[in-house]
C-alpha cells in the first residue's frame, strides 16, 4: 500500500513545540524512523541540516540523512540510493518547487522516491515540498482572491497524488484564486490551501488537519458550470457550485465521499 | 492491463483513405469494434456524428455512440453508462481541451473513462483529444521554437498517461517552445509533438507512429541543467542536453529504454 503524504504550509515553527515535524517523525516510525532530507528545493543545505537537528532533538535516534542534490547530474547517479530504499519518511524542504522538479524529475532519484512511496514510505514536505507532492503543481503566480486566466502557472510535479493540488502559504499569500482556478480547469482535482505552521496527512482517502492555521478545501466536483474554456487572459473566470470546507486541527475530510468531519469541542461549562 | 492510447495531432484526413482513423478502428476490435465518440470539446456534435459515420464506413459493425456532452450537469448523472462499460475504443473529438477536463473531471462520467482504460479499452482522440490523454496538458499557449517562461499554460488533463505530455497541431503551429518548456519544468515527462494528420500509439511503454507527418519527441532525462525554475516571463528558458527524435510513420520509440527505432527502407535500386 503506497505511504503516507504530509503536506506543510510552509513557515514551520522550528523553535518551539514543533507540532508538525514532531507529527512527522512520528508516523515515520518515532525514535526509530528512518528520516531523508531533501535539499534540492533551495541552495540552503544548511536549513536541511537544521531538520536533521530537529528530528534528533525530537528523539528520532537514526541520524537523519541530508541529501543536498543541487544539481541534475548528481541525481543522475544510477543508484542504488541507500539511505531513499531503506527511509521510513522522505522530507522535502521548502524553497522553489520547479528546481525540484526540474532537479529531479526523471532521474534515478524520482525513481527511487516513487519506489518509497509504493513501499509504504511516508512522504513530506514543506512550502515547496509540498507543492511537489501533486501530480500538476503551482509553479508562480499571483495573489488574489478572484481566479483570473493564467494568473498562475501549472507545470508537472512529482505525482505521488493525482486527485490533490497543495498549494502553501495559502492565507498569508492570497491564494484562493488560483487554487480556484486549478479546480476550475479540472473539478476532479482536489485543490488544498495550507496555511503557514498547518499541514494535511493524506492516508489513503484520508485527510486530516495538523497544525495552528487553517486548511482550505476547493472541491469542484458537483461544479455545474464554468468558461475557463473560453476567457483570455487576465479576465476572471467564472464558476458555480464549487464547495469549500476550511478545516483546522484535528479535522478530517474524506476524498471517496466528498465529506467533512469537524470535531465536537467541549467547552469548561459543558 | 490498461488498453493502448492513441493522440492524434488533429486536421484529419476524413475523406481520403483515412489512415489514423482505420487505425483507431482496426486497434479497437475492427468489424466489431464497439466505439463511444465523446463531442464534449466542441459545440459541434455533427463532427462527432461525422466520425461516427466514417467508422461504419470503415466497416464497424456496431453504430458507434455519440455521447455530445456540452454540459457538467449531463456528465454528472450517476450512470451507469453503459455505452463507455462496454466500449473497446473511445474517440475524443477535437475542440477545446480545457472543455473536457472543466466538463468531465471529477464526473462519473470520468470515473467510467478510467475504468474503461483500466480494463483495456482503447483511449485515443485527435487535437484536444490528444491532449487530455495527459496527466498535466498543454491548455493553451504562444508559438514559437524558443522556450519562454509562461509561453503555455499547463492545466491538469484526464491523465491516462504521466509520463508523456502530448502536443497537438505541432508542426503546423510551430509548438516547440512550449514543449520544450514542459520538459524543461519535468524531465521526466516525454514531450510528444504531433503534427497534424499524424498519430502515436502507446501501448505499454511502446510509442509507434502513424501518419503522414512527423512526431517529435523530447526527453529531457539527460538534461544537465535549466534555468527555469529562476526566469521570469516572457524570458526564455535555457536548458542543456535534451534529446529530440523525429519519427515517422512505422517507427518506434521505447519509454523504458529511451530509443528510438527507424525502419529500413529499402530502396527499388537494392
Amino acid at each position: 500500500m503506497p505511504g503516507m503524504l504530509m503536506a506543510m504550509g510552509g513557515a514551520l515553527d522550528m523553535r518551539g513545540p514543533c507540532v508538525l515535524l514532531r507529527e512527522f517523525a512520528r508516523l515515520a516510525g518515532g525514535a526509530d524512523a528512518r528520516i531523508v532530507v531533501l535539499a534540492t528545493a533551495s541552495d540552503l543545505p544548511a536549513s536541511a541540516r537544521r531538520y536533521a537537528e530537529i528530528f534528533r532533538r525530537l528523539g528520532v535516534r537514526p541520524a537523519a540523512t541530508v541529501l543536498s542534490l543541487t544539481r541534475r547530474p548528481e541525481a543522475q547517479r544510477p543508484g542504488p540510493w541507500p539511505a531513499i530504499a531503506r527511509a521510513t519518511g522522505i522530507f522535502f524542504a521548502g524553497g522553489n518547487q520547479v528546481r525540484l522538479s526540474a532537479m529531479l524529475g526523471g532521474t534515478p532519484v524520482e525513481a527511487a522516491l516513487h519506489a518509497a512511496h509504493a513501499r509504504g514510505a511516508l512522504l513530506g514536505g514543506t512550502s515547496a515540498g509540498a507543492s511537489i507532492l501533486s501530480a500538476t503543481m503551482v509553479a508562480f503566480g499571483q495573489s488574489g482572491p478572484t481566479p483570473r486566466q493564467a494568473m498562475a502557472q501549472f507545470v508537472p510535479g512529482l505525482g505521488f497524488t493525482r486527485r490533490v493540488l497543495f498549494d502553501q502559504h495559502f492565507r498569508q499569500r492570497d491564494r484562493l484564486g488560483r487554487l480556484l482556478l486549478a479546480v476550475a480547469n479540472h473539478p476532479g482535482v482536489f485543490g488544498v490551501g495550507l496555511d503557514e505552521n498547518t499541514a494535511v496527512v493524506l492516508a489513503g482517502a484520508r485527510l486530516r488537519v495538523v497544525g495552528e492555521g487553517a486548511v482550505t478545501i476547493v472541491d469542484g466536483h458537483e461544479m455545474t458550470a464554468t468558461n475557463v474554456a473560453e476567457v483570455e487572459a487576465p479576465a476572471p473566470a467564472a464558476l458555480a457550485n464549487a464547495r469549500i470546507h476550511v478545516l483546522t486541527h484535528g479535522c478530517t475530510f474524506d476524498l471517496k465521499r466528498r465529506a467533512a468531519s469537524i470535531p465536537i469541542v467541549r467547552t469548561a461549562s459543558d
